[in-house]
């Protein structure tokens, strides 16, 4: 039995030995080589669409694939015939690199260090954005000391950076399919976004990508935000109608919006974004860093030869 | 006894009533008015020098000056006869909004949102700064997590910042005149600055202005940091050598510098730092909205009363 593990990052391969398994390198960028072709188990990390396609149509032994993307769409729309392979993702391994992005595109939103950019490269001081200011003004995000936070996709991300947003003195509370109290935090269904966001300062989107989450952010939940609220999207650019959010930015309806992630990537030159106000552009640059990747595989690798059902299954 | 209040912030009056003293507000950037000149209590904030220097000429009754301020500089110039007159600081009003911001900064040395907006601005998506990265790179300060940060200056701004970092995985040493272990971190003595300051990925600043710290990072230390050291100053501007900072990022030889503070401010037009490689200028926003100062105010005034020792002496 061989498992197919990426070389697009450094593994320590020495990590996943001991399951009587044969560890195999393999080029995410190139199609399988003819002797690997007849592995079970194929690891993926930013393999090209080209590579997928090719696995899919070529490895008839394939049983599971360990993609190492918490939302592995590339695998998803590859054509491996998931009524036999099971498809695992990289849930969990992107949790605190994408908390801390997220937490650094807040910070940007309410101190307004982009604005502060803009100056620079004019060799300007913008001296309306230091000095003394009022202590939390009515109807604008400035700091996240008392800010009201509301985390729309409360999963594992969202429980990482919601100690963050505590500690600054944030109000957190959450929107999931699951309703309930996690980790502390009231965690509300989708029937309540009209009560809540209302109510919120910054809005962190951090849902997946899927038919059921596109455009989950349009027109008619933007109006229902205060004029002076801030979105940010680490989660996947489809969970937002992107004109109608640079419709509300140009009117004035919302406060700004720092966004990581983008309907289509990189995001087109045409495209409105660039240069609608209060906006800010981050490369899909949260992630890409799966932290604890060889304990996942060796935990699945574990669980595949017992017998026992994967984790993180799709 | 008369105690004059600023209106140059919002102030709830009603919590400092009670010790049988007048209470009157007055315009801080005014002649303070005939009538008030018998204050015995002045409480400052953002006052300008023409109103300090009258002060301290015709407040002959003045026995107390309450700062709002961390670094109260512009009373201690103004020629008020301290030998009389008892100055207290803001110390502590600040340290919640100042370690928010220098957090903020030190997110955007390490996730590059300064560099995005560049790229942002030309309408080109930085695909070098996004999508997949390599995981902790050596010689790179590319996120807290596993960072070693050293604050030089570790008072209360430095205690109240010290658990974001922590928070998102970051090792903290400090800097100050008294060593020993504060709130569980180590604290060294200036004389370990030559062991500590190779072994730091980002240096925080957060030290006061006074000659003794004038030019404490200079040439010689600047030269003892890794190349991709990031440098962070929320304290003082006059603690940094600009001129040695800006010849040490031209030549490559520190990775960068977020500034809130400078030599002079606002930063002056032919300052060689708007244009040095890797700097961000942030326009002295970290403090400037005091927290708590009904509370500190009310205190003070108690202890005044009552002939005890007030808090926050210079």
């Amino acid at each position: 039995m061989k498992l197919l593990y990426p070389t697009s990052l450094k593994l320590d391969v020495s990590s996943i030995e001991g399951f009587s398994v044969e560890l195999k390198p393999y080029d995410v960028k190139k199609i399988i080589p003819e002797d690997l072709i007849d592995a079970e188990v194929l690891v993926t990390w930013t393999n090209s669409a080209e590579n997928l396609k090719d696995a899919a149509a070529r490895m008839k032994n394939l049983r599971w694939i360990q993609s190492l993307a918490a939302g592995p769409n590339d695998v998803l729309s590859a054509g491996f015939d998931t009524s036999k392979i099971t498809v695992t993702t990289g849930s969990g391994l992107h949790d605190r690199t994408v908390a801390e992005h997220a937490l650094g595109l807040l910070l940007n939103s309410a101190r307004r260090f982009h604005e502060m950019r803009d100056y620079q490269l004019q060799g300007k001081w913008p001296g309306h954005l230091g000095g003394p200011q009022p202590d939390r003004p009515a109807g604008a995000f400035t700091t996240l000391r008392d800010a009201r936070v509301l985390i729309w996709g409360f999963g594992n991300i969202a429980k990482t950076l919601t100690p963050h947003l505590l500690g600054l003195g944030a109000e957190v509370r959450g929107i999931a399919r699951r309703r309930g109290v996690r980790d502390g935090i009231e965690v509300y269904g989708e029937d309540s976004l009209a009560e809540l966001l209302p109510e919120t300062d910054a809005l962190v989107m951090i849902l997946p990508g899927s038919d059921a989450t596109r455009h989950a952010l349009n027109a008619e939940r933007l109006k229902l935000l205060p004029k002076h609220a801030w979105i940010v999207n680490v989660g996947r650019g489809t969970s937002i109608d992107e004109d109608a959010l640079v419709d509300a930015l140009e009117k004035g309806e919302v406060g700004g919006a720092a966004l990581d992630v983008f309907e289509t990537e990189p995001l087109p030159e045409p495209s409105r974004l660039w240069k609608a106000p209060n906006v800010i552009v981050s490369p899909h640059a949260a992630g890409g860093r799966p932290q604890g990747a060889e304990a996942l595989i060796a935990d699945n690798l574990r669980r595949f030869r017992a017998g026992q059902e994967l984790k993180n299954i799709i």
